[in-house]
Protein backbone atom coordinates (compact mmCIF):
# COMPACT_ATOMS: atom_id res chain seq x y z
CA UNK A 1 0.00 0.00 0.00
CA UNK A 2 1.30 3.52 -0.86
CA UNK A 3 -0.23 6.73 0.28
CA UNK A 4 -0.98 7.32 -3.32
CA UNK A 5 -4.07 5.41 -2.92
CA UNK A 6 -4.80 7.32 -0.31
CA UNK A 7 -7.82 9.94 -0.17
CA UNK A 8 -9.08 12.62 2.59
CA UNK A 9 -12.90 12.48 3.58
CA UNK A 10 -12.68 16.02 3.86
CA UNK A 11 -14.83 16.28 7.08
CA UNK A 12 -11.42 14.99 8.91
CA UNK A 13 -9.93 18.80 8.39
CA UNK A 14 -13.55 20.62 8.50
CA UNK A 15 -12.86 22.41 11.62
CA UNK A 16 -9.58 23.65 10.67
CA UNK A 17 -9.72 24.96 7.11
CA UNK A 18 -12.23 25.92 4.01
CA UNK A 19 -12.36 23.10 1.17
CA UNK A 20 -10.00 25.47 -1.08
CA UNK A 21 -7.23 25.71 2.31
CA UNK A 22 -7.97 22.08 2.48
CA UNK A 23 -7.95 20.65 -1.10
CA UNK A 24 -4.62 23.10 -1.51
CA UNK A 25 -3.23 21.56 1.58
CA UNK A 26 -3.70 17.95 0.80
CA UNK A 27 -1.78 19.08 -3.29
CA UNK A 28 1.13 20.58 -1.60
CA UNK A 29 1.33 17.18 1.02
CA UNK A 30 1.14 14.69 -1.86
CA UNK A 31 -2.37 13.40 -1.68
CA UNK A 32 -3.66 12.79 -4.68
CA UNK A 33 -7.58 12.28 -4.04
CA UNK A 34 -10.50 13.93 -1.83
CA UNK A 35 -14.12 13.33 -1.06
CA UNK A 36 -15.81 16.85 -0.07
CA UNK A 37 -18.94 17.36 2.16
CA UNK A 38 -21.87 19.56 0.44
CA UNK A 39 -21.94 21.86 2.96
CA UNK A 40 -18.48 22.53 2.23
CA UNK A 41 -19.28 23.23 -1.19
CA UNK A 42 -21.94 25.27 -0.58
CA UNK A 43 -19.74 27.63 1.65
CA UNK A 44 -17.34 28.17 -0.70
CA UNK A 45 -19.81 27.76 -4.50
CA UNK A 46 -19.63 24.79 -6.65
CA UNK A 47 -17.67 26.74 -9.18
CA UNK A 48 -14.56 27.88 -6.58
CA UNK A 49 -14.93 24.30 -5.56
CA UNK A 50 -14.95 22.54 -9.31
CA UNK A 51 -11.85 25.11 -9.81
CA UNK A 52 -10.14 24.16 -6.66
CA UNK A 53 -10.22 20.74 -6.99
CA UNK A 54 -9.30 20.52 -10.93
CA UNK A 55 -6.47 23.34 -10.43
CA UNK A 56 -4.70 20.73 -7.65
CA UNK A 57 -5.14 17.72 -9.94
CA UNK A 58 -7.23 15.63 -7.49
CA UNK A 59 -9.44 13.06 -7.74
CA UNK A 60 -12.77 12.91 -6.27
CA UNK A 61 -13.24 9.71 -4.57
CA UNK A 62 -17.20 10.57 -3.42
CA UNK A 63 -19.08 13.31 -2.73
CA UNK A 64 -20.92 13.67 1.25
CA UNK A 65 -23.49 13.01 0.79
CA UNK A 66 -27.22 12.32 -0.32
CA UNK A 67 -29.52 10.04 1.58
CA UNK A 68 -32.23 10.79 4.53
CA UNK A 69 -35.29 9.50 2.31
CA UNK A 70 -37.32 9.05 5.16
CA UNK A 71 -39.59 11.50 6.13
CA UNK A 72 -43.17 11.68 8.05
CA UNK A 73 -44.84 12.07 4.86
CA UNK A 74 -45.65 11.99 1.03
CA UNK A 75 -44.07 15.22 0.14
CA UNK A 76 -41.12 15.18 2.47
CA UNK A 77 -39.94 12.46 1.13
CA UNK A 78 -40.18 13.96 -2.74
CA UNK A 79 -38.16 16.60 -0.96
CA UNK A 80 -35.02 14.84 0.15
CA UNK A 81 -35.42 13.14 -3.83
CA UNK A 82 -35.19 16.24 -5.38
CA UNK A 83 -32.67 17.38 -3.14
CA UNK A 84 -30.63 14.27 -3.93
CA UNK A 85 -30.72 15.02 -7.18
CA UNK A 86 -29.10 18.29 -6.90
CA UNK A 87 -26.22 16.60 -4.82
CA UNK A 88 -26.17 14.24 -7.81
CA UNK A 89 -25.96 17.39 -10.18
CA UNK A 90 -22.92 18.61 -7.86
CA UNK A 91 -21.33 15.21 -7.99
CA UNK A 92 -20.89 15.30 -11.35
CA UNK A 93 -19.81 18.73 -11.65
CA UNK A 94 -17.36 17.57 -9.45
CA UNK A 95 -15.92 14.76 -11.03
CA UNK A 96 -16.94 12.38 -8.17
CA UNK A 97 -16.86 8.47 -8.62
CA UNK A 98 -20.11 8.16 -6.32
CA UNK A 99 -22.42 9.64 -4.15
CA UNK A 100 -22.25 8.48 -0.60
CA UNK A 101 -26.15 8.11 1.01
CA UNK A 102 -26.71 8.36 4.29
CA UNK A 103 -30.47 6.83 3.69
CA UNK A 104 -32.24 8.58 7.07
CA UNK A 105 -32.89 7.21 10.39
CA UNK A 106 -36.52 6.63 12.00
CA UNK A 107 -38.94 9.87 11.02
CA UNK A 108 -39.98 12.35 13.09
CA UNK A 109 -42.04 10.29 16.35
CA UNK A 110 -42.46 6.43 14.10
CA UNK A 111 -40.81 4.12 15.83
CA UNK A 112 -41.62 1.78 12.61
CA UNK A 113 -37.75 1.05 11.93
CA UNK A 114 -39.50 -1.74 9.25
CA UNK A 115 -41.73 1.51 7.02
CA UNK A 116 -38.41 3.41 7.54
CA UNK A 117 -36.49 0.51 5.61
CA UNK A 118 -39.40 0.42 2.98
CA UNK A 119 -39.05 4.19 2.14
CA UNK A 120 -35.09 4.47 1.98
CA UNK A 121 -36.21 1.43 -0.79
CA UNK A 122 -38.68 3.27 -2.66
CA UNK A 123 -36.47 6.64 -2.31
CA UNK A 124 -33.57 5.13 -3.73
CA UNK A 125 -35.53 3.08 -6.79
CA UNK A 126 -36.93 6.76 -7.32
CA UNK A 127 -33.54 8.22 -7.57
CA UNK A 128 -31.76 5.52 -9.38
CA UNK A 129 -32.65 6.47 -12.83
CA UNK A 130 -31.94 9.96 -12.24
CA UNK A 131 -28.33 9.09 -10.94
CA UNK A 132 -28.19 6.80 -13.96
CA UNK A 133 -28.37 9.03 -16.46
CA UNK A 134 -25.82 11.07 -14.96
CA UNK A 135 -23.49 8.41 -14.86
CA UNK A 136 -23.14 8.71 -10.79
CA UNK A 137 -23.32 5.36 -8.65
CA UNK A 138 -25.13 5.57 -5.43
CA UNK A 139 -23.09 4.31 -3.07
CA UNK A 140 -25.60 3.18 0.36
CA UNK A 141 -23.03 3.25 3.18
CA UNK A 142 -24.34 1.20 6.01
CA UNK A 143 -23.82 3.10 9.56
CA UNK A 144 -22.89 1.26 12.33
CA UNK A 145 -26.48 0.19 14.52
CA UNK A 146 -26.14 3.15 16.92
CA UNK A 147 -27.40 5.23 14.13
CA UNK A 148 -30.05 3.37 13.09
CA UNK A 149 -32.62 5.53 14.79
CA UNK A 150 -31.03 9.34 14.03
CA UNK A 151 -29.10 8.70 11.20
CA UNK A 152 -29.22 5.33 9.47
CA UNK A 153 -31.66 2.44 9.23
CA UNK A 154 -29.40 0.57 7.01
CA UNK A 155 -27.10 -0.98 9.62
CA UNK A 156 -25.36 -4.14 7.94
CA UNK A 157 -23.17 -4.37 4.98
CA UNK A 158 -25.30 -7.44 4.03
CA UNK A 159 -28.57 -5.40 4.07
CA UNK A 160 -27.54 -2.62 1.84
CA UNK A 161 -26.11 -5.34 -0.39
CA UNK A 162 -29.63 -6.74 -0.69
CA UNK A 163 -30.66 -3.42 -1.76
CA UNK A 164 -28.40 -3.48 -4.42
CA UNK A 165 -30.11 -6.70 -5.47
CA UNK A 166 -33.23 -5.18 -5.65
CA UNK A 167 -32.09 -2.24 -7.25
CA UNK A 168 -29.63 -3.66 -9.94
CA UNK A 169 -27.42 -1.16 -11.99
CA UNK A 170 -26.16 2.20 -10.50
CA UNK A 171 -25.99 1.17 -6.76
CA UNK A 172 -23.43 0.10 -4.75
CA UNK A 173 -22.30 0.37 -0.90
CA UNK A 174 -19.80 2.24 0.69
CA UNK A 175 -18.00 0.50 3.22
CA UNK A 176 -16.49 2.30 6.14
CA UNK A 177 -14.40 0.52 8.86
CA UNK A 178 -16.38 2.17 11.65
CA UNK A 179 -19.38 0.57 10.82
CA UNK A 180 -18.76 -2.52 10.33
CA UNK A 181 -16.03 -3.98 11.82
CA UNK A 182 -17.77 -5.73 14.70
CA UNK A 183 -19.84 -7.96 11.99
CA UNK A 184 -19.62 -11.47 12.55
CA UNK A 185 -20.09 -11.94 8.66
CA UNK A 186 -18.29 -8.70 7.34
CA UNK A 187 -15.39 -11.58 5.43
CA UNK A 188 -18.56 -12.87 3.94
CA UNK A 189 -20.55 -9.83 2.74
CA UNK A 190 -16.77 -8.07 1.28
CA UNK A 191 -16.20 -11.18 -0.58
CA UNK A 192 -19.68 -11.11 -1.93
CA UNK A 193 -19.38 -6.96 -2.47
CA UNK A 194 -16.42 -7.61 -4.47
CA UNK A 195 -18.28 -10.74 -6.72
CA UNK A 196 -21.14 -8.44 -7.75
CA UNK A 197 -19.05 -5.17 -8.03
CA UNK A 198 -20.75 -3.55 -5.35
CA UNK A 199 -17.86 -1.50 -3.92
CA UNK A 200 -17.83 1.79 -4.76
CA UNK A 201 -15.77 3.37 -2.03
CA UNK A 202 -13.57 2.54 1.42
CA UNK A 203 -13.48 4.32 3.90
CA UNK A 204 -11.47 4.18 7.35
CA UNK A 205 -11.24 5.20 10.54
CA UNK A 206 -10.79 3.62 14.10
CA UNK A 207 -12.86 2.46 16.81
CA UNK A 208 -11.57 4.20 20.44
CA UNK A 209 -11.47 2.54 23.89
CA UNK A 210 -13.49 4.33 25.38
CA UNK A 211 -15.38 6.21 22.77
CA UNK A 212 -16.77 9.49 24.57
CA UNK A 213 -19.46 10.50 22.41
CA UNK A 214 -21.56 8.15 19.44
CA UNK A 215 -20.85 10.96 16.47
CA UNK A 216 -17.79 12.67 16.67
CA UNK A 217 -14.89 10.31 19.10
CA UNK A 218 -13.89 8.49 15.90
CA UNK A 219 -10.22 7.65 16.32
CA UNK A 220 -6.94 8.32 13.46
CA UNK A 221 -5.92 4.76 12.13
CA UNK A 222 -4.19 2.98 14.68
CA UNK A 223 -5.38 4.45 17.80
CA UNK A 224 -8.35 2.31 18.08
CA UNK A 225 -9.35 -1.88 17.84
CA UNK A 226 -10.49 -2.37 14.33
CA UNK A 227 -7.81 -5.05 12.52
CA UNK A 228 -7.39 -2.61 9.34
CA UNK A 229 -4.71 -5.04 7.89
CA UNK A 230 -6.91 -7.60 7.95
CA UNK A 231 -10.30 -5.44 6.88
CA UNK A 232 -7.98 -3.94 3.92
CA UNK A 233 -6.91 -7.35 2.94
CA UNK A 234 -10.34 -8.77 2.89
CA UNK A 235 -11.03 -5.60 0.85
CA UNK A 236 -8.53 -6.06 -1.84
CA UNK A 237 -9.67 -9.78 -2.15
CA UNK A 238 -12.70 -8.61 -3.00
CA UNK A 239 -11.05 -6.88 -5.99
CA UNK A 240 -11.24 -3.08 -5.39
CA UNK A 241 -7.99 -1.55 -5.69
CA UNK A 242 -9.28 1.92 -5.82
CA UNK A 243 -8.48 4.57 -3.24
CA UNK A 244 -8.89 3.87 0.39
CA UNK A 245 -10.37 7.57 2.07
CA UNK A 246 -9.86 8.11 5.84
CA UNK A 247 -12.88 10.01 7.03
CA UNK A 248 -12.30 10.97 10.62
CA UNK A 249 -15.11 13.03 13.02
CA UNK A 250 -12.96 13.73 16.20
CA UNK A 251 -14.24 17.07 17.85
CA UNK A 252 -11.83 16.98 21.00
CA UNK A 253 -9.31 15.39 19.16
CA UNK A 254 -8.31 15.66 15.50
CA UNK A 255 -10.28 18.84 15.10
CA UNK A 256 -8.70 21.16 17.68
CA UNK A 257 -5.08 20.10 15.94
CA UNK A 258 -3.38 21.67 12.91
CA UNK A 259 -4.75 20.45 9.34
CA UNK A 260 -1.43 19.79 8.46
CA UNK A 261 -0.22 17.65 11.66
CA UNK A 262 -4.00 16.14 11.12
CA UNK A 263 -2.73 15.16 7.24
CA UNK A 264 0.62 13.97 7.94
CA UNK A 265 -0.57 11.86 10.24
CA UNK A 266 -2.86 10.35 8.00
CA UNK A 267 -0.25 9.76 5.53
CA UNK A 268 1.67 8.14 8.35
CA UNK A 269 -0.54 5.67 9.27
CA UNK A 270 -1.86 5.07 6.34
CA UNK A 271 1.57 3.79 5.09
CA UNK A 272 1.59 1.91 8.48
CA UNK A 273 -1.19 -0.52 7.77
CA UNK B 1 -50.37 -7.98 28.96
CA UNK B 2 -50.18 -7.30 33.20
CA UNK B 3 -47.71 -6.19 35.69
CA UNK B 4 -47.99 -9.90 37.53
CA UNK B 5 -45.55 -10.55 34.36
CA UNK B 6 -43.16 -8.01 35.30
CA UNK B 7 -40.03 -8.66 37.09
CA UNK B 8 -37.36 -5.86 37.56
CA UNK B 9 -33.25 -5.70 36.87
CA UNK B 10 -31.97 -4.54 39.93
CA UNK B 11 -29.26 -2.45 37.77
CA UNK B 12 -32.58 -0.05 37.60
CA UNK B 13 -32.70 0.85 41.23
CA UNK B 14 -28.92 0.07 41.85
CA UNK B 15 -28.22 3.92 43.25
CA UNK B 16 -30.71 4.08 45.45
CA UNK B 17 -30.89 1.27 47.29
CA UNK B 18 -29.07 -2.07 48.35
CA UNK B 19 -30.58 -5.06 47.42
CA UNK B 20 -32.50 -6.19 50.55
CA UNK B 21 -33.96 -2.22 49.93
CA UNK B 22 -34.96 -2.90 46.66
CA UNK B 23 -36.28 -5.86 47.10
CA UNK B 24 -38.18 -4.93 49.85
CA UNK B 25 -39.77 -2.18 47.90
CA UNK B 26 -40.34 -4.32 44.34
CA UNK B 27 -42.63 -6.94 47.12
CA UNK B 28 -44.25 -3.84 48.41
CA UNK B 29 -45.45 -2.62 44.98
CA UNK B 30 -46.76 -5.28 44.35
CA UNK B 31 -43.68 -6.55 42.24
CA UNK B 32 -43.12 -10.31 41.65
CA UNK B 33 -39.41 -10.98 40.21
CA UNK B 34 -36.43 -9.53 40.05
CA UNK B 35 -33.30 -9.73 38.66
CA UNK B 36 -30.00 -9.13 41.35
CA UNK B 37 -26.44 -8.34 40.25
CA UNK B 38 -23.25 -10.07 41.22
CA UNK B 39 -21.96 -7.05 43.21
CA UNK B 40 -25.32 -6.54 44.99
CA UNK B 41 -24.88 -9.50 46.79
CA UNK B 42 -22.12 -9.57 47.31
CA UNK B 43 -22.21 -6.13 49.05
CA UNK B 44 -25.02 -7.59 51.52
CA UNK B 45 -23.88 -11.21 51.44
CA UNK B 46 -25.20 -14.52 50.00
CA UNK B 47 -27.12 -15.56 52.27
CA UNK B 48 -28.77 -11.72 53.48
CA UNK B 49 -29.43 -12.07 49.73
CA UNK B 50 -31.21 -15.56 49.81
CA UNK B 51 -33.00 -14.16 52.96
CA UNK B 52 -34.47 -11.27 51.63
CA UNK B 53 -35.47 -12.48 48.66
CA UNK B 54 -37.26 -15.88 50.38
CA UNK B 55 -39.00 -13.19 52.38
CA UNK B 56 -40.36 -11.23 50.05
CA UNK B 57 -41.54 -14.08 47.63
CA UNK B 58 -39.92 -13.07 44.54
CA UNK B 59 -38.76 -14.87 41.49
CA UNK B 60 -35.23 -14.43 40.25
CA UNK B 61 -35.27 -14.42 36.49
CA UNK B 62 -31.69 -13.90 36.02
CA UNK B 63 -28.55 -13.59 37.77
CA UNK B 64 -26.55 -10.95 36.46
CA UNK B 65 -24.08 -11.55 35.30
CA UNK B 66 -21.51 -14.23 34.49
CA UNK B 67 -19.26 -13.94 31.22
CA UNK B 68 -16.25 -12.09 30.68
CA UNK B 69 -14.63 -15.48 28.99
CA UNK B 70 -12.05 -13.27 26.63
CA UNK B 71 -8.16 -12.74 28.02
CA UNK B 72 -4.48 -12.32 27.43
CA UNK B 73 -3.42 -15.34 28.39
CA UNK B 74 -5.02 -19.15 29.23
CA UNK B 75 -4.21 -18.31 32.72
CA UNK B 76 -6.87 -15.44 32.94
CA UNK B 77 -8.85 -17.37 30.72
CA UNK B 78 -8.97 -19.84 33.65
CA UNK B 79 -9.68 -17.59 36.38
CA UNK B 80 -12.78 -16.30 34.52
CA UNK B 81 -13.89 -19.85 34.46
CA UNK B 82 -13.66 -20.24 38.01
CA UNK B 83 -15.24 -17.23 38.71
CA UNK B 84 -18.08 -18.01 36.48
CA UNK B 85 -18.76 -21.28 38.33
CA UNK B 86 -18.69 -19.19 41.50
CA UNK B 87 -21.40 -17.85 39.44
CA UNK B 88 -23.33 -20.36 39.28
CA UNK B 89 -22.94 -21.82 42.47
CA UNK B 90 -24.55 -18.06 43.76
CA UNK B 91 -27.59 -18.16 40.99
CA UNK B 92 -28.49 -21.46 42.26
CA UNK B 93 -28.88 -20.61 45.82
CA UNK B 94 -30.85 -17.20 44.76
CA UNK B 95 -32.91 -20.14 42.97
CA UNK B 96 -32.38 -18.03 39.70
CA UNK B 97 -33.78 -19.22 36.28
CA UNK B 98 -30.45 -18.64 34.42
CA UNK B 99 -26.70 -16.97 34.33
CA UNK B 100 -26.71 -14.01 32.56
CA UNK B 101 -23.53 -13.36 30.40
CA UNK B 102 -21.82 -10.41 29.13
CA UNK B 103 -18.88 -13.04 26.89
CA UNK B 104 -16.19 -10.19 26.85
CA UNK B 105 -14.45 -7.70 24.70
CA UNK B 106 -11.24 -7.87 22.75
CA UNK B 107 -8.89 -8.68 25.20
CA UNK B 108 -6.06 -5.90 26.56
CA UNK B 109 -4.14 -4.99 23.26
CA UNK B 110 -5.79 -7.02 20.36
CA UNK B 111 -7.16 -5.84 17.67
CA UNK B 112 -8.87 -9.74 16.40
CA UNK B 113 -12.15 -9.90 17.42
CA UNK B 114 -12.11 -13.46 15.63
CA UNK B 115 -9.73 -14.72 18.38
CA UNK B 116 -11.99 -12.90 21.36
CA UNK B 117 -15.36 -15.03 19.72
CA UNK B 118 -13.24 -18.21 19.18
CA UNK B 119 -12.40 -17.45 23.16
CA UNK B 120 -15.76 -17.17 23.89
CA UNK B 121 -16.92 -20.56 22.75
CA UNK B 122 -14.14 -22.54 24.22
CA UNK B 123 -14.85 -20.63 26.98
CA UNK B 124 -18.67 -21.50 27.10
CA UNK B 125 -17.66 -25.44 26.44
CA UNK B 126 -16.09 -25.37 29.27
CA UNK B 127 -18.27 -23.90 31.56
CA UNK B 128 -21.60 -25.82 30.19
CA UNK B 129 -20.84 -29.65 32.32
CA UNK B 130 -20.67 -27.43 34.97
CA UNK B 131 -24.24 -25.14 34.76
CA UNK B 132 -25.48 -28.53 33.40
CA UNK B 133 -24.79 -30.13 37.15
CA UNK B 134 -26.11 -27.09 38.72
CA UNK B 135 -29.38 -26.69 36.82
CA UNK B 136 -28.53 -23.24 35.80
CA UNK B 137 -28.41 -22.48 32.11
CA UNK B 138 -26.24 -19.91 30.24
CA UNK B 139 -27.76 -16.82 28.71
CA UNK B 140 -26.11 -15.35 26.29
CA UNK B 141 -27.01 -12.18 26.25
CA UNK B 142 -26.04 -10.56 22.80
CA UNK B 143 -24.60 -6.85 23.18
CA UNK B 144 -25.02 -4.18 20.65
CA UNK B 145 -22.42 -3.47 18.41
CA UNK B 146 -21.15 -0.40 20.13
CA UNK B 147 -19.88 -2.80 22.99
CA UNK B 148 -18.23 -5.68 20.95
CA UNK B 149 -14.32 -4.04 21.67
CA UNK B 150 -14.95 -3.61 25.44
CA UNK B 151 -17.47 -5.67 26.67
CA UNK B 152 -19.30 -8.54 24.42
CA UNK B 153 -17.98 -9.46 20.66
CA UNK B 154 -21.29 -11.80 20.14
CA UNK B 155 -23.42 -8.86 19.04
CA UNK B 156 -26.31 -10.03 16.70
CA UNK B 157 -29.08 -13.06 18.01
CA UNK B 158 -28.27 -15.25 15.24
CA UNK B 159 -24.61 -15.10 16.23
CA UNK B 160 -25.59 -16.19 19.63
CA UNK B 161 -28.04 -19.08 18.79
CA UNK B 162 -25.07 -20.30 16.48
CA UNK B 163 -23.26 -20.52 19.47
CA UNK B 164 -26.06 -22.24 20.99
CA UNK B 165 -26.24 -25.05 18.23
CA UNK B 166 -22.86 -25.38 19.04
CA UNK B 167 -23.29 -26.10 22.40
CA UNK B 168 -26.50 -28.04 22.82
CA UNK B 169 -28.66 -28.24 25.93
CA UNK B 170 -27.86 -25.69 28.99
CA UNK B 171 -27.32 -22.84 26.82
CA UNK B 172 -29.83 -19.96 25.75
CA UNK B 173 -30.01 -16.37 25.27
CA UNK B 174 -31.33 -13.06 26.94
CA UNK B 175 -32.58 -10.86 24.57
CA UNK B 176 -32.87 -7.40 25.43
CA UNK B 177 -34.69 -4.82 23.39
CA UNK B 178 -31.56 -2.11 23.71
CA UNK B 179 -28.89 -4.63 21.94
CA UNK B 180 -31.19 -5.92 19.03
CA UNK B 181 -33.93 -3.76 18.19
CA UNK B 182 -31.86 -2.49 15.10
CA UNK B 183 -31.06 -5.94 13.62
CA UNK B 184 -32.93 -6.04 10.40
CA UNK B 185 -32.83 -10.10 11.28
CA UNK B 186 -34.91 -9.68 14.64
CA UNK B 187 -37.93 -11.04 14.14
CA UNK B 188 -36.64 -13.89 11.98
CA UNK B 189 -34.10 -14.75 15.02
CA UNK B 190 -36.53 -14.37 17.71
CA UNK B 191 -38.67 -16.95 15.80
CA UNK B 192 -35.63 -19.32 15.54
CA UNK B 193 -35.22 -18.72 19.20
CA UNK B 194 -38.23 -20.07 19.74
CA UNK B 195 -38.29 -22.82 17.78
CA UNK B 196 -35.18 -24.53 19.30
CA UNK B 197 -36.42 -23.08 23.11
CA UNK B 198 -33.99 -20.63 23.73
CA UNK B 199 -35.17 -17.98 25.25
CA UNK B 200 -33.93 -18.04 28.57
CA UNK B 201 -34.51 -14.22 29.43
CA UNK B 202 -36.85 -11.04 27.76
CA UNK B 203 -35.43 -7.93 29.04
CA UNK B 204 -36.64 -4.22 27.85
CA UNK B 205 -35.48 -0.93 27.91
CA UNK B 206 -35.84 1.89 25.29
CA UNK B 207 -33.06 3.86 23.05
CA UNK B 208 -33.29 7.50 23.83
CA UNK B 209 -32.74 10.24 20.94
CA UNK B 210 -30.06 11.35 21.67
CA UNK B 211 -28.51 9.05 23.38
CA UNK B 212 -25.49 11.29 25.79
CA UNK B 213 -23.86 8.16 26.69
CA UNK B 214 -22.89 4.72 25.29
CA UNK B 215 -23.47 2.89 28.69
CA UNK B 216 -25.40 4.69 31.01
CA UNK B 217 -27.75 6.55 28.94
CA UNK B 218 -30.82 4.09 28.58
CA UNK B 219 -34.02 4.69 28.30
CA UNK B 220 -37.55 3.90 30.52
CA UNK B 221 -39.98 2.18 27.78
CA UNK B 222 -41.99 4.47 26.04
CA UNK B 223 -39.39 7.10 25.94
CA UNK B 224 -37.25 6.06 23.30
CA UNK B 225 -37.30 4.60 19.60
CA UNK B 226 -37.86 0.70 20.29
CA UNK B 227 -41.54 -0.69 18.90
CA UNK B 228 -41.88 -2.81 22.24
CA UNK B 229 -44.90 -3.58 21.74
CA UNK B 230 -43.93 -5.09 18.21
CA UNK B 231 -40.87 -7.03 19.36
CA UNK B 232 -43.17 -8.11 22.40
CA UNK B 233 -45.78 -10.00 20.12
CA UNK B 234 -42.77 -11.74 18.06
CA UNK B 235 -41.18 -12.99 21.66
CA UNK B 236 -45.26 -14.15 22.20
CA UNK B 237 -45.78 -15.47 19.03
CA UNK B 238 -41.90 -17.43 19.86
CA UNK B 239 -43.55 -18.88 22.79
CA UNK B 240 -41.91 -17.13 25.59
CA UNK B 241 -44.79 -16.35 28.28
CA UNK B 242 -42.51 -16.32 31.25
CA UNK B 243 -41.48 -12.41 32.78
CA UNK B 244 -40.48 -9.65 31.07
CA UNK B 245 -37.69 -7.47 32.92
CA UNK B 246 -37.00 -4.13 32.76
CA UNK B 247 -33.50 -3.08 32.49
CA UNK B 248 -32.34 0.38 33.01
CA UNK B 249 -28.77 1.87 32.98
CA UNK B 250 -29.53 5.47 33.44
CA UNK B 251 -26.76 7.83 35.24
CA UNK B 252 -28.21 10.74 34.25
CA UNK B 253 -31.72 10.27 35.04
CA UNK B 254 -33.72 7.27 36.66
CA UNK B 255 -30.44 7.00 38.81
CA UNK B 256 -30.83 10.12 40.22
CA UNK B 257 -34.97 9.86 40.94
CA UNK B 258 -36.46 8.11 44.17
CA UNK B 259 -36.61 4.43 43.83
CA UNK B 260 -40.23 4.17 43.92
CA UNK B 261 -41.13 6.69 41.24
CA UNK B 262 -38.68 4.02 39.57
CA UNK B 263 -40.76 1.19 40.20
CA UNK B 264 -43.86 2.78 40.11
CA UNK B 265 -42.54 4.01 36.16
CA UNK B 266 -41.57 0.84 35.46
CA UNK B 267 -45.00 -0.68 36.29
CA UNK B 268 -47.03 2.09 34.62
CA UNK B 269 -44.62 1.71 31.68
CA UNK B 270 -45.07 -1.70 31.14
CA UNK B 271 -48.97 -2.14 31.64
CA UNK B 272 -49.38 0.43 28.66
CA UNK B 273 -46.54 -1.46 26.11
Amino acid sequence: MSADNLSINLATVRAQWTLPQAVEACARMGIRAVDPWRDQVAACGLDTAMRAIRDADLAVTGYCRGGTFTAPDAAGRQAAIDDNKRAIDEAAALGAECLVLVVGGLPQSSRDIGAARAMVRDGLAALLPYAREAKIPLAIEPLHPMYAGDRACVNTLAQALDLCDQLGDGAGVAIDTYHVWWDPELETQIARAGRDKRILAYHICDWLIPTRDLLLDRGMPGDGVIDLARIGAWIAAAGYGAFTEIEIFSRLDWWTRPGEEVLSTCIERFEAI
